[in-house]
């Protein structure tokens, strides 16, 4: 397995009048698929930048609901072609860290082949239906969250929530050195920033933040804000309820059903987070002039 | 089915020393699900903003390698629960540009559902063999080009390529209002935008740009270059070459994945398109400092 960059040559044109070329070496994120098998059985695959490939794999499962808590998985183990390594059990949740294995994260749930195939199975059928029988609205193509969060009454201070694409961004360190990456940050209602996961794709990167949540006991995540780096799709909104998560901040725009499900499910929705001003979507009481603060 | 955009009430907050908020009316880009049938059998379902779907659904099979020419698709009809409405004949590609009527796009090959079911299972286990069987090469993952582009003796001039991403942006008019989308281009090498499609996801974009390319009997896209106005990922690298197209222009950073299936396949691949400089990545042969030509 690579590292999270790769070195690669380029020619660097600059226009100045007329061209000027010159070839010097550049840093890529590296891309590679992750294969995701639960119970033995291949799920899923995604194409990711190497790393806490652990936490993504149960970070996935949350966001198809298919586990809650950690104790919910027995264990996962990163696996190449020839062989694996035990990286998580479910009665040792800080057991893990290293993935440098290989390229599939092989999860057993606590409760069994059958159960898994049974999960499984209902979320892909609920996720093809739509596809199927024609019906668009989001009952039939959300995996629904188990627990509404419109109790959960926590705020955050909007100058507070100004300061979040700031910290996110020095936060990013592979960014930094290859411009390539999307980025989701963890918050406190203080603007703290407790937990930072970059990745090639937006979706992987929530994921690898919410699964590190899962293994370490923090789901579900009340009390919390979630920033990502682009916009804000129907699935990350879906992926935030799945983790408890009440606020959800994008630095650009909610797609139109990003702005319904978070309505619906009661998740405050936050667009275009950049600069001094920000737009609030649903659910605005949770954005207040004064400091945020946990009930 | 829903338009292009949505308005939702939204609470703007501005931190002017201390936060002003105001309610008002904002356009959001419009996100549904477009389920892809392929002879009757589900094949896809993915998140769009609604519009194209013909193309869309066309420019994915391209991006899967099950058809490469308008004649290897019989029919696409546009379907929603209770009703159809044939939308695309081989004999015909001009024939169509409405597709209002529903969220599922029901493709007919002109090779017959036994065919059909032979290309569906063969992409499918093409991508999820990464997955199973733990081999991360290029050639695990993707699926081939039928023809390599080496071929392809079209130049692109730097300075015409400088002028992409402001042309690019000039034509995407939903962005304009909503700020929410994602485009891809269609370039000639004298830096003519010959087509453009937006989506809020960016492989969807390049799949309604391939497919109307497809519906109009312009593929192979020999002579032509795409531009995206996101990242480069092995996804939208496969999917021009598949078009036939001989370089792939980003805004911003390709991944390592696209940078090696490039070099692999004979594509140019550009990425950090902006202001008056770019990265050539790949078969740099093809950027030169006079005019571009085509051959």
């Amino acid at each position: 397995m690579a590292g999270r960059t790769a070195r690669r040559r380029v020619l660097k044109v600059t226009l100045d009048g007329s061209p000027v070329t010159r070839h010097r070496a550049d840093l890529l994120a590296t891309e590679e698929p992750l294969g995701i098998r639960l119970d033995g059985e291949a799920l899923t695959m995604t194409m990711r930048t190497p790393g806490d490939d652990i936490d993504l794999a149960a970070g996935f499962l949350v966001g198809e609901a298919i586990v809650a808590s950690q104790h919910d998985i027995k264990e996962i183990k990163l696996c190449d072609g020839a062989s694996c390594r035990h990286e998580h059990h479910g009665s040792s949740p800080g057991n893990h860290g290293h993935d440098d294995i290989g390229n599939i994260a092989d999860i057993t749930l606590a409760s069994g082949p059958a159960a898994a195939a049974g999960h499984a199975r209902r979320s892909f059928m609920t996720t093809s239906a739509c596809g199927v029988c024609g019906k668009t609205s989001i009952d039939d193509i959300c995996v629904l969250p188990r627990a509404p969060l419109a109790d959960d009454t926590t705020t955050f201070g909007a100058p507070a929530l100004a300061d979040f694409p700031g910290k996110l961004r020095d936060a990013q360190k592979v960014f930094a050195s290859t411009g390539g990456l999307h980025a989701a940050g963890l918050f406190t209602p203080d603007g703290d920033l407790l937990v930072v996961r970059e990745d090639v794709g937006r979706h992987n990167a929530v994921d690898k933040l919410v699964g590190h949540a899962l293994l370490n006991g923090m789901l579900p995540l009340a009390g919390h804000a979630l920033m990502v780096s682009g916009r804000a799709s129907f699935e990350l909104v879906q992926k935030s309820v799945l983790a408890g998560i009440p606020l959800l901040a994008a630095v650009s725009a909610p797609s139109s059903l990003a702005a319904d499900l978070a309505d619906e499910a009661g998740l405050t929705l936050v667009g275009f987070l950049r600069g001094t001003s920000m737009n609030v979507y649903t659910h605005d009481h949770r954005v207040t002039a004064e400091p945020g603060k946990t009930p």
